[in-house]
């Protein structure tokens, strides 16, 4: 599956460590990063739970280099690198290209509100053109609950149409199945990878001729998520997939993104791990133990995370 | 009026105009900077009409030293300063600071939706920690229907009481008097200083104790809202409001950031004004012309534009 450039399977938006003093702790990224690589899952570094709309262009630089220079495959790494300027999305993309990424997902620009899809054609177009690299697969992120910017069919469409080597896929975190399941039929046998939100939907995509998912529980569940996409054709798929929604409903119970960082900090043992920035806030010790005795609850593990 | 250190009266949100490349034009900014200061009427540059959030936080700083070195005076600005990620809001307040801005309009972080009053507050500590100058005015700028993300009473309350000198005042661009007049009772009295986000609602700010309006129209139409605001005492003052109406609605029928630069691209004769950002779209020949003639219709003009 990971030998042709085509990225395929799970995909994780990785949670980004901090140190005390808030900044981004880098050879935590890198050692987190290793584990989920160990469980088949691969790197979509600065997707939404990875606060990477807490960061800045150059800290998120700073942070593709420290994983290169790690050894991190790119091949392997998603980053996200969609901002709001185009100018930051094609400075962080064109980083993405130069430490050899497989691809970047990439929001549309996300403050202006109610802009058309011939703006947001065009924004694609300006960082597509600057970047001007044959090599760049852009994944676009349609996340509309929190965007506020959806990814419309007709615009996927229209970038198709233009730059068919180039537009690669979707992530759809939009949690609407028919809205995956059309992005599935029209798109997909055009060679569009479509990526389910939520691994919820992974089963279902996969079925439907998808690539796979990219999601948060990557970073809780990893092993039992690339499992499913690695024997979607078993008979036992569906009890697989069950047993994947268990431990996503157990964790959805708690603010996502903060709930993934205290698990993570309970379960390799490194307190610091817990720690979010603003206008992100920490778990708390109660709801810390609310959540550690319902995941125990399930008999919940992170084999392997140090 | 503006002898004080406080900041009152009318500001704009300077439109920022682009070369044909779509790089930002200083020397462009600085000309209508000047003759907005000519009109009374002060410079808070990135705000929402600017396209600030489709500029990055370099290219911000480019352009507040070069108005700088154009000798505009700091304490006639109030430059929008807030980003997603506090280090960079951290980074653009204090270049503010470091050319003697009157003040900063701060955003919220934006992307991440439903947050917490808590996770705000800490967001805006941080910055103003970090910044750690004594002379900082933070302006919080509540634009929820764009920003996705208020600016509660109750987070302004705990604001104002940890950090009274540096909690200046609010933009209110909610549209909803409501709000703004609830903000006027409870805290303008304390001398945290109100500013409607629109010019239709500067006479009745004015009348409750509110310090002005940071408002669109201050692009196009700078000189009768700043007459209004030295002239709200007078007995022609509803009079005055009411043609600020007019020329607001006018406006109004047409996408807003597009149209402000379509106008200014017609009446100074310079048609590099009408070029927009992604993903903003430029205003188009027919709906240029429609606007054109809509204002010619009231008898709009744009004196001393050059």
């Amino acid at each position: 599956m990971h030998a042709s450039t085509r990225l395929t399977g799970v995909f994780s938006p990785v949670v980004t460590p901090f140190k005390a003093d808030l900044s981004p702790d880098a050879a935590k990224l890198v050692s987190i990063c290793k584990w989920m690589l160990s469980q088949e899952v691969g790197l979509a570094v600065f997707g939404t739970n990875s606060e990477a709309n807490s960061l800045s262009v150059g800290e998120k630089i700073e942070l593709l280099d420290a994983l290169a220079e790690a050894g991190v495959p790119g091949q392997r790494m998603m980053p996200g690198t969609g901002c709001c300027a185009f100018t930051d999305t094609v400075a962080l993309t064109r980083h993405a290209m130069k430490i050899g990424a497989g691809g970047v997902l990439m929001l549309p620009p996300f403050y202006y509100k109610g802009v058309s899809d011939d703006g947001l054609f065009a924004s694609y177009s300006e960082v597509i053109q600057r970047v001007g690299d044959s090599r760049l697969k852009i994944y676009v992120y349609h996340i509309p609950q929190v965007s506020n910017v959806p990814i419309t069919l007709s615009l996927i469409e229209r970038l198709l149409k233009h730059y068919p080597g180039t537009i690669a896929g979707v992530k759809d975190s939009s949690g609407d199945w028919s809205n995956t399941s059309a992005m599935l039929e029209r798109f997909q046998p055009q060679g569009f990878d479509v990526f389910a939100g939520s691994e919820s939907f992974l089963l279902a995509t996969l079925r439907a001729g998808g690539a796979g998912s990219i999601t948060a529980m990557g970073n809780a569940n990893p092993g039992p998520i690339a499992k499913l996409a690695r024997e979607w054709k078993n008979s036992d798929a569906d009890a697989q997939q069950e047993k994947l929604n268990i431990v996503r409903q157990t964790y959805s119970k708690f603010p996502v993104i903060p709930a993934l960082k205290a698990a993570i900090a309970h379960y390799s043992g490194d307190a610091g791990w817990a720690t979010v920035r603003p206008p992100l806030v920490n778990l708390g010790a109660d709801q810390t133990r609310a959540l550690i005795q319902a995941l125990d609850g399930i008999g919940f593990t992170m084999p392997g995370l140090k």
